[in-house]
Formats: structure tokens, C-alpha cells, sequence
């Protein structure tokens, strides 16, 4: 049951996660992070295959049936929403000319889009980007910072990282997984 | 040609809002927000069928109805999110056993929706959700007022907080801790 639970929390946040992705790398017109919307919503459709799988086994009486059959059905409907952000970001994948809804960001090719999400016990919160000087010392800039339904586009030195930031970034592979390391608090920035 | 852009606009925004909304009726355990999801969900339907006839006589060349083809299509997308999120909210509507411990399950999860009472005496009492800048000072957003028998969902800027009104909140819980402090006139605003 404790499964159960835990899956359901984790395909909840993800498809929360997923909507906003998608309207972002349709706002950043950022292939990449339509890459990553695709990434996430088969990681979704996985955890509500898994959650199908586990509640069975959960299931011993009628009212236990009837309590995960409440929960598959809002895993399900989860899934279908994430399905269907997911296909916004798909949008992106058309060679068309309705695409530049807004200003597009320039992209280098060796460059990857990456979405790290900032724990409350990580050694950056309430530190600036200009105290961090993140982009010389991690090789990452950061593009936007999702602050609640707020974003931050190209955010400036003053600006100070919050717990639950989501930070839209581009930089290397190295540079991504260090701070991201750093933002779920498993490394220290100094 | 503005016509089509500012009905996508709207139902981006109201797409957005439906999943925080169906969501946040589950956690509440609330039958009213679930209504207004219910609401919602055809307003975006409406949107969406608007915006089909207004783009087929905003499209004169084949450029123009190559974009206006792709605006489509994140609208369309956008209604069927809108529906999978209206479907978690109908979760409410069946009469099994498995509802009154969703809310309790979600408890665990480290973003979480509260509800903070406003006190008369708490120094937020009459000033603007602008003024206060809520989101960006407590890491907070207010999804929706309840005042009195009425409901105000995703209250704009210009609304003021009164004595008495019911905070339906997302956030962290520092952010949640600290709001309510300040709502019931413990701590101070500024």
C-alpha cells in the first residue's frame, strides 16, 4: 500500500511538472526541453503501468479493491493529462511556420536544455546567481527559474534561488549533473 | 489575427489553472471546487470551439493557415488536458470509500495545498495581493478566496484581502508557516 502511495505521489508531481514544461518549450521554443517533456511523459506512462501492476497484488478485500480502483483512476487521468502536454511540446517537432510564438533563444549544438529542481536543503537556496557566479563556475547558465506559476526569464545577479526553484538551464552534461547533485542537497556548492 | 492569439492565450491560462484547481479539490476533499472545475472545463471547451471558427476566417493565404493549423493544435491539446484534469476532479462525484484518504496521501508530498484563515488583526487585512507580492516574498500562491459563501479563483492582482477569508494556498512549508503566522496576526507582514 505504501506503494501504491508513494507511485501516486510521484505520477501527481510529475504531470504537474510535465504542463508546465510543455507550455515552456513552447514559450522558449526550445526543442530540448520538448525532448525532456518526452522523456517525462514516458516516465509517466511507465509509473502508471507499474502502479496497475502493484495495486493488484495491494488489493485483499472489496474495499481495499474499491480504494485502489479510485487511485488508478486518478493515475490514469493523470497519465491522459501528461499525454496530452506532451503533445503540445510535440508541436515543436512540425516543421512549421507557426512555430516563433515568442523570441526563440539561441542554442549551441553541444549544448543541452535541463530542468533541476532546487530541495530545501541545498546549499544554494537563498544564495544569489551573483554570489554563486554559477555560469563560470559550473559551466551552466540558467534560462528561466520557475517560481511557483512565475517565471523568471534570463534572471539577473541579484536574483536569490528559492527552495522548490525549477531551474530551466543550459550548459554541459558534467556541469548539469554537478549542480544538480547540488540542488537535491547531495553536494555542497563550495 | 489578435482575436486568435489572445483566445490562446486563455486557454493556455485556463488550462493551467484546471489542473491546479483539479487537483486541489481532491486534497481539499472539496465539492465545490470540483463544480468549479466542472465550470472550467466547459469554458474551455467553448474557448476552443471559438477559436476553430475565428482562425478558419482569420486564414487568407496557406501561411497563414499553416500557423493558424499549429495554434489548433495547442488549443486542441490544451482542451483535452483541461478534460484529463476535469476526469481527476470527477473522482469526487463517485460515492466509493476511496476518497477520504486521497487528501491524507498527498500530505507527504513536500509542495502542499493549505488552507490559512485570515484573523481581523493580522496586518495582510485590506492591502492588494499586488501590493503584498505574495508569490514572490512567501514562495506562496493563493489558488483561490473563499469569502463568505462566494468563491474567488486565481485572484488577480488588484483583489484585497479581507478579514475573515479562507486562503486556499500552494507552496512549501516554511511559505505555508509563515503565512499563517502573519494571517493570524502573530507575526508581521513587513
Amino acid at each position: 500500500m505504501e506503494n501504491v502511495k508513494d507511485l501516486l505521489v510521484e505520477i501527481k508531481e510529475k504531470s504537474e511538472l510535465i504542463v508546465d514544461l510543455a507550455y515552456s518549450a513552447i514559450i522558449l521554443d526550445s526543442e530540448d526541453l520538448a525532448k525532456e517533456v518526452e522523456k517525462l511523459e514516458k516516465e509517466i506512462s511507465e509509473l502508471t503501468y507499474k502502479i496497475r501492476i502493484v495495486s493488484m497484488l495491494a488489493a485483499n478485500t472489496p474495499d481495499e479493491a474499491e480504494q485502489l480502483a479510485g487511485i488508478l483512476q486518478m493515475a490514469d487521468s493523470s497519465n491522459n493529462l501528461a499525454n496530452a502536454a506532451a503533445d503540445i511540446a510535440y508541436l515543436l517537432d512540425l516543421d512549421i511556420t507557426a512555430r516563433p510564438f515568442l523570441p526563440s533563444l539561441f542554442m549551441k549544438a553541444d549544448e543541452k536544455i535541463h530542468v533541476v529542481k532546487v530541495y530545501p536543503n541545498s546549499s544554494i537556496v537563498n544564495r544569489t546567481l551573483g554570489e554563486l557566479n554559477i555560469e563560470v563556475e559550473s559551466g551552466v547558465r540558467i534560462i528561466a527559474i520557475k517560481r511557483g506559476r512565475n517565471w523568471i526569464y534570463d534572471p539577473e545577479d541579484h536574483v536569490r534561488i528559492k527552495a522548490d526553484d525549477l531551474l530551466i538551464i543550459r550548459g554541459t552534461e558534467d556541469g548539469y549533473e554537478f549542480l544538480d547533485r547540488v540542488a537535491r542537497g547531495e553536494e555542497s556548492w563550495d
